[in-house]
């Protein structure tokens, strides 16, 4: 059973960002990334304070605004457009969720098309449906989802892949992207009956639904490859948190079953990031060379 | 065995909109639609024919252009921008598919997002695919899928629904919309292997690769429902034309074991007319009201 190590994967992407970023700076181009935080809740923050430490590590500039959580849709607009405007910034992230009032999509269609590094704008979403891959940005974490397969030399072609959850922001375009692959897509969400029995039947398993550990050792084919998505806190005394971070899958069960699988933490959360970067360096490249 | 009946279904469809194009008519407004059709392709024009002869019945005023085969992309692109431009145009139509030295990504996407009556904008593509329902057409294929399954009271939610094909036209946004109406959705292709165990599991099969009389009836689950999507010609002595049209599935094999089965002709066809005279309807309400 293999172990599919996000933070060595991540960290190999990382390495070899970074010479690309240096031989930009020599070419006195620095790639620059935009971050947008609304509000405060803590994820959010943990989760900007990484990607900007990980801009650090590849010599990306960061840009970030900290909005407050009462802001209106008018004052965020021109916060975008004004790094739209910006030729230091060559990403712009919108760290979701927003706050309940927001208009999401409002939002996330105003990001420039090439700033678009997160691929949320509806058009890149688009695109990535119609398999026009050239030019844009796809979403980071089915992205990751990929890269860390590619990673290992896992094959994606031909196999049927389930993906358990359907959301904009993973379970949909990862199912895009892994038809691109030539992969049999499955997808399954909360009103899948037999769920355990789809699952059971696939090959690559995709974990994306937000719920704690539900995928069982019995849900898993003998040597199917386990990808988990999920993060989810659960009470753990012996931690001075009072916590730890799990995944959808219970991975001490599935791993005896799984050929490969991915850790929570460790698995695709770094590769999220690295993706991040790596979409931000592209974008660079795109408006600069 | 219930045969899907889509002219039944599609006349329906079609008395309700002459009753609604009557009002608009009544408040001086006469819904119309511009198709742009390329080249000499005896299909292309055929549809085309159908699809004005099908205005006509409910009232659509018809604005249509032919164009040489040879005509170039900036020309084809004048003739858009002229129908975006029209206001007694509401709905366009570029007949698929374009010749092979226009890029049709490009001039779909040229088509007025409010007037694109088929749903290929890849901005309404990436709404289709972020559930952003509202104000978009749909593509008029998978669309005429779902209402002809709604016109015979078949339940989607919660189904394995099965696709055979991932074209951009059809398999793609059929996906899409199913999975808005909550079925479990799993796509194959040319790539898939065990194709026959995979359409074999599926309550409701949608067979969309163009190959001639491919499902047979040891592909089905006893029960399926079977909507067949293909079109394909093949040789008959007995037909004056010295040919006739038949599906991608074996129509006279399967419904012996499916429970419900869309014809070929007279089933998906006509439901995708109708759509696209729907979809017209729709965008001129959305203009003029």
């Amino acid at each position: 059973m293999l172990i599919l190590d996000g933070k060595n994967a991540s960290q190999s992407i990382k390495d070899s960002l970074k010479n690309e970023v240096n031989d930009l700076i020599a070419k006195n181009i620095k790639p620059g990334l935009g971050i947008i935080l609304v509000g405060e809740r803590k994820d959010s923050h943990t989760y900007v304070r990484m990607k900007k430490n990980a801009c650090k590590e590849v010599n990306i500039n960061n840009f970030d605004v900290i909005l407050p959580e009462n802001i209106d849709e008018s004052t965020l607009l021109i916060n975008i457009n004004e790094m739209n405007q910006n030729s230091e910034i060559h990403g712009i992230l919108v760290q979701l969720p927003l706050p309940a009032h927001i208009n999401e999509e409002k939002i996330l269609s105003q990001v420039s098309l090439i700033k678009d590094v997160d691929g949320f704008h509806p058009e890149n979403i688009g695109k990535l449906a119609l398999k026009r891959l050239e030019n844009i940005c796809v979403p980071c974490t089915p992205d990751g989802c990929l890269k860390i397969l590619d990673f290992y030399d896992i094959e994606i072609s031909g196999k049927h892949c389930i993906i358990v959850g359907r959301s904009n922001i993973v379970g949909m375009p990862l199912s895009l992207l892994l038809l691109h692959r030539n992969a049999t897509v499955t997808i399954c969400h909360s009103r899948t009956k037999d769920l355990q029995e789809q699952v059971k039947r696939a090959d690559i398993i995709f974990a994306a639904c937000g719920r704690t550990q539900m995928i069982k050792k019995n849900w898993v084919k003998e040597g199917a490859v386990v990808v988990d998505i999920g993060i989810n806190a659960i009470d753990d005394a012996t931690k001075k948190s009072g916590y730890r971070l799990v995944g959808d899958v219970d991975f001490a069960e599935v791993k005896e079953v799984a050929s490969a699988i991915t850790p929570v933490p460790g698995g695709i959360g770094p590769m999220t990031i690295a993706m991040l970067l790596e979409h931000t360096v592209k974008a660079c490249k795109r408006q600069c060379l």
